[in-house]
């Protein structure tokens, strides 16, 4: 079976969230990344595909090129999936192309600037055969399906608390400048919809709210916070929550929270515990019972939930980031294979190696010896 | 420039290290891997190729075969480089032909079983142009990184104490049952060299050290715990360090700090500041200074250095283990593509999409009506 | 000048709060604890007086004939101050008779069960000469005072952001049981005024916040939750604030937040940083600065205003706790001179400092012989 | 029964160790400082007697005059106990005479500066009827009484390693400039005995590491670093352990580990898991074992021996620091009542109450009126 042939839209120089899918799209060998549209200027879009070792005839002009090219294909060759990494307001018509044309869409969050274009885009995907997955990131980390699933299998009981906290500090060095504010695009309402903080990690939050506890939001009480009267977007909010049952909770994000990388926190409380989690330290499922020690669970381990482990590709202790540190080793090698001089010192070499050998037999020796010192030649 | 076309030995199945380097290969759109030898039966060899979506053609019987083939195909197809990812006792044989023919090679630690073999890899590569790397996985990361980066810059001074301890438990379950500690490959010399605990966890150790601190260990003093007399090979160790210029030294490794996964810690102090990083919670650096608040410095940040920088992907506060979290979403696409019903659900819908939309509205209508309850409909 | 002379109103037997006051008198060496009500059962309170080895003339029927008698004394025998740690409703009347004759008061909170009273509690003081203390304990902490004098001193910036959280749990095992719940004088309104969790554990918090800051809330918008329709006293809540100069914040208390302890904490963002706090680990104080890696300050250092420095007691690197370790061990030698058998071995005895000048001498010894082997006789 | 009657010998004016045992002294209402020799100049004692609000009868002019007198005074007047808390070298001669009169005795650590006084001392004490009592401070925290009792109860099994650190940087300021070094009374045999890191800290790890194993140390092998010639007083040092059954162990001392505060770890692991501590954290107590989540013990949990819980005064959540926060309010009010006008702010007061009052019923009828924004009035 041969891997999924899969297209980018956006993403392309720089951008952090074209990273995070590309790298996320190889991880279990699944995806082969064909092709798409990676600038709105089709010169940098080919510069990109260039980088990524594409083939430049599927580095398309736009999206109307790309559906049209890509349709006269045959089937097994012809791109199976969409990932939409754009500005906010291009998600709903790119989607909705996408889907009405039959591709597969993998698509940013939030789905639209609009909640009548999010019911417009259900719609259609309905009658469809599409699947279309919206990438709220967090909900993929090992501890929070086993959260999830300790959740459901009542480990903490009926819920009576729900707490989730989203804060960030990076818009306060622009929302204090008249100019710099008002040349934000996330606080433009033409790009970003009508809400900035709500609508950018807000979101995020009330998702992983009903997703963790498998309850829904009812009703909904928001105190929201603009700072300024020339700011049509809000930047900072708590919004009382009301889920099915009168279980109660309350959600708090902000971008104002100055200092805070992604302060991401997760609290939920039941009659028989509570279980919290936090994203910038999210190998650490903290679980909390009455009259017993605090537990903290990790991911890898055996008495985790099937669900949990299939998220898991190492053993305890590695954390998940592991991945990024043997990345950047591999990188070291290939700058050197390719002579990119700048490069050559960012990866351990064969003399380094050699050096360990040497250290593990003076060790041993050391110790046969009787603990002795004994001199490592260089 | 097309990628690298890249080699595996060893690595199938659910082999982690196999895991650990392709999703590292594939982390910086840097390398293609087009075959290899993954387990010594060519039938499960090419089962796991096949789920690599690999040409079977590149998929080989043993490293001969490999050779021999690859050779035999244009320079432009032609392997460019090999990872080395077999038991230790196949390094440096594999190593060994790999460079003798001109290939690139990235080999897991140790390098080899004995100091000698280690020797004539070492002089066998200095008369070869062949890039050679051996993973000592955890100097890649971001914040090791800016430590060595900040040891060199003599931010923390002169340094007069390293501290290094990496603790694992994993063995204390076997050690203990005379029929399970002799079945064990690591505390076997014929496959695992003259040291287990040394060998395996005391070279990270010991290259971590030599490493952040840019000094070498000129002298060293063992003392090494086997526990029981039957058992040939170390599991847990302390050795005394000298550094050049008399900087002293302690490194403690040991595989029977029982509930221990990978406890991996360097500290080093100078007599400006002190230095402190630990491997599961890879993200935070803590810099020491008399008369200073305590600073955790993270990855990401703009007062980092350009070393540190280059090897992170994403801003801060974003874990580097994200990857993985969108890792898992991409893998639950995949599925549902695949029509594989089981994962179905492990994948934010469009549905969660839709919901996150009608929050958003809700929010900023029940602010703009006086903070007020809203109704949110299913 | 002669310690201040101090009575006490409830706190007795095994009185948490009784032995917090008693410790928190003794330990700037300012009081001295002459005698008071230490239950409404005259005996018990005898009995308890002689646990605190005080004259039994000064432990009183009530507090009527403590008034009386001790205004019979000459005025520099009789009490100069009076700390009431009885239930919430008796704060009131007691406080209202202490005032009335000229005693300094030491008041737990909440201050009554009603506004009402404590408007007149506030106006009969301003007319006394009496000093009138209400223990909002955790204020005396040195990091929030360093806290309260950097956001003084403007280090974060005009302030548009106020976070506090109080969780407990303690409810939870009485409230979903109909004959616990109306048995705990907690939710009896007679005993504990309107408000159970607001009342004990929200003031906290309130205070807290308007502490910290040096603001005043202005409107304040609330939803409790009762759980249960019979009911009376809410048992969490989330309170939306309004500061002045429209600054926003939010305050969630809970005791129904299962398995949780004492976890209250304090964020403030400003414009140009912020500030975070833990009770549970009330050492460390986190400064989040733009651009700057996080701080951590802790208490006794010199980088600290002077108002928290005064408030240490103790070198760097001693958590405040550290008297608690000391005093168990003075207690061992109490129950040792005592003859009380079953303490003996609670405070480390003299063969313990003996072995420790023995592991001196022979840790020099091996160093000096070269770095050898040397036996520590018993 | 009345309260223990003790003297103290040192520990006047701002001496750290002063304050420590007199809070701790007086923390369990057992113990009541009657006199003693704060200072070599009686002048200096005399007022700091006066401090203490002390009999200046009872305030001697060195120990010669303090056993003299006391032993001239009625049995249930003379001093039962006396605190030892002057320099080192004065350790032994004091205790000594102290003994020789019948005093029961607390005496700091070092209990001597060499091993044979304290041999000498301990022959004294075995034909006396004394309790003498070294104050090796931690060995009283509630989780450390825990973490022996788990162990003497066989919860992680054999021991097969213990990892003692105690890491300090004070003396880095002073190390490195030779006038300052010299001027050290901690580098000066003649004052400190032979050993400056080792006798100062590496006493506290030692007696732990036996204390909380109840294991005896049999061998040992030591590496010591002096860092400059002209040094005679080790301020670092790495120490090899052998317990009783070949059970290895390791201590790892520093007084130039810059920037440290004091850190001390103690880690010990069995065959059936592992436990960890740290000083600067001291209610965490980490349980590790195998194939179950990490386990977070705290104080005053029913879950806990009754050892560690006899230590423990106050409900889970509480750390025991809160003492000090208190201790802070109470001394507020001292200066309050003794019109010191500095420190009038520093304690909450009776309008502090008023306000928190006010919160509790807006709050309350906030929620009853549908969740609306209500005045605070000021």
């Amino acid at each position: 079976m041969a891997k999924i042939r899969l297209g980018i839209l956006g993403g392309g120089e720089d951008s952090l969230i074209g990273i995070l899918h590309r790298v996320a799209a190889n991880m279990f060998d699944q995806f082969e990344i064909i092709g798409g549209v990676f600038d709105i200027q089709h010169e940098k879009s080919l510069k990109f595909g260039e980088k990524l070792k594409l083939d430049p005839a599927r580095v398309y002009k736009d999206l109307d090129d790309l559906i049209a090219k890509e349709k006269s294909l045959p089937q097994v060759e012809r791109l199976q999936a969409v990932s939409v990494l754009t500005p906010n307001f291009l998600h709903f018509p790119m989607a909705k192309k996408l889907l009405e044309n039959g591709f597969n869409v993998i698509c940013e969050k939030p789905l639209t600037t609009t909640y009548e274009e999010a019911k417009i885009l259900n719609e259609i995907q309905q009658k469809s055969n599409s699947v279309f997955a919206v990438t709220y990131t967090y909900t993929g980390y090992p501890m929070i399906r086993q959260m999830k699933t300790m959740i459901e299998n009542g480990d903490i009981g009926k819920i009576q608390k729900v707490d989730i906290q989203y804060y960030q500090g990076w818009i306060n060095p622009l929302i204090h400048d008249k100019d710099k504010r008002s040349a934000t695009w996330r606080l433009d309402p033409e790009k970003s919809g009508i809400s900035c903080c709500i609508g950018d990690i807000g979101t995020h939050a009330f998702n992983m709210a009903e997703y963790v506890t498998g309850m829904k939001v009812e009703n909904i009480l928001a105190d929201l916070n603009y700072l300024y009267e020339d700011n049509p977007m809000d930047i900072d909010g708590t919004v009382l929550l009301r889920f099915g049952g009168n279980v109660k909770g309350v959600l708090r994000a902000s971008q104002i929270a100055t200092g805070e990388e992604n302060n991401f926190t997760v609290q939920v409380y039941g009659d028989k515990g509570g279980l919290k989690w936090q994203q910038e330290n999210p190998n650490n499922l903290v679980l909390l019972k009455e009259d017993r020690p605090l537990q903290v669970l990790k991911p890898g381990h055996g008495y985790l939930s099937e669900f949990s482990l299939e998220g898991t590709k190492l053993p305890p202790g590695h954390p998940e980031g592991i991945f990024d540190s043997m990345g950047n080793i591999y990188y070291g090698v290939a700058m050197a294979i390719n002579e990119n001089e700048k490069y050559k010192g960012a990866y351990p070499k064969l003399n380094d190696g050699l050096r360990g050998m040497n250290f593990i037999e003076k060790t041993v020796a050391s110790h046969k010896n009787g603990n002795v010192w004994i001199k490592i030649e260089d």
